[in-house]
């Protein structure tokens, strides 16, 4: 392979095929794409990688990655920040954002608690979380965790660990997703929708 | 969203979300990946990039894509320039390269005949494939084109140029691929398998 393509070629092809879903073969397409338009596409995606790559940080208040710090969210007065999200990494923040539905603000753990994976208490951004949650105007704390046992028992960690704030900690509604179809629901998901049945 | 992440970060989204194989969804994730890991991934990324804007240019020989010109394989003395392989695009070469099975030089034609997106024979490099094709070296032209209507209708127009250098003008053969299960297989590759059926 080697002698097919250049020594750079082929370590830009490394580079990309280690990207979270590309692989081998769609990286080598995406080589050839940005060699064909070396001009236009390599060029915007070297400047947009030189541009992200001083500026961007961890918000040291909620740790969404922005380029200022506090974040663009937690220095929008125009959000309510009475209401804390707890989302497990930057992308749940990224999808929560997309659904335009909540106005509140944000607080990435950064993971979840796994004794598998040797995560606990202190690998995570809960000491963070509890002092925010202890400061007079916060009123509530969503635990938008995954649906995942690791997501779960971190909920429940979470949730001891607030009690002694004065906020009301809730979490997502669980059940029978949009357009799902109930003879392909797991077993979990349909005992949860059906206790959590709510009045027409 | 623009209020979610940075403008920087928005437009590193929408940069690897236009390459080949990859949408907003895996660009996102990318993206989270190359942030988070910023001291490593997204610094080799940009060096990576770096060393081949500067550096890449298709071979003035056979197109195709190298840091030398004439490219690598051009200049291996070690393979055999009596027989060109002619393929569509470096994508193609690159594939043939990996087989091991070719150990001639090749011919990059940039893509193949086409009315409806209005190609001709002046926008593809057939004109340099006969001259090559008539130096006295040159024994076999091998067309490697893909089996789609459009790339057989440039193999017939390359059949015909060709017939005026002193070459042997082949192509692969069409059949059963390797691990096809005839039950699955088109009507037109089992015509043709039959056709060229082989005594065992």
């Amino acid at each position: 392979m080697t002698a097919a393509k250049g020594g750079e070629i082929e370590a830009l092809v490394q580079v990309l095929a280690r990207l979270p879903g590309l692989g081998p073969r769609s990286a080598r397409r995406a080589v050839l794409h940005l060699l064909k338009r070396r001009d236009t596409v390599l060029v915007s995606l070297k400047e947009a990688l030189a541009a992200v790559e001083g500026t961007v940080r961890n918000c040291s208040v909620c740790g969404n990655l922005d380029t200022g710090d506090p974040c663009g969210l937690c220095a929008d007065s125009g959000r309510d920040h009475s209401v804390i999200c707890v989302v497990e990494e930057v992308g749940d923040l990224w999808a929560l954002e997309r659904t335009r539905a909540f106005r509140g603000v944000y607080h990435v753990l950064g993971g979840t608690l796994s004794a598998l994976d040797g995560i606990g208490p202190d690998d995570l951004a809960i000491a963070a979380l509890v002092a925010r949650a202890c400061r007079p105007e916060v009123a509530e704390v969503i635990l938008a965790l995954n649906a995942t046992v690791d997501g779960q028992t971190t909920a429940h960690v979470l949730t001891d660990r607030l009690s002694g704030a004065h906020v009301t900690v809730s979490r997502l509604a669980q059940g029978v997703p949009l357009g799902g179809e109930l003879d392909y629901l797991d077993d979990g998901t349909l005992t949860a929708a059906l206790k959590a049945r709510r009045s027409w």
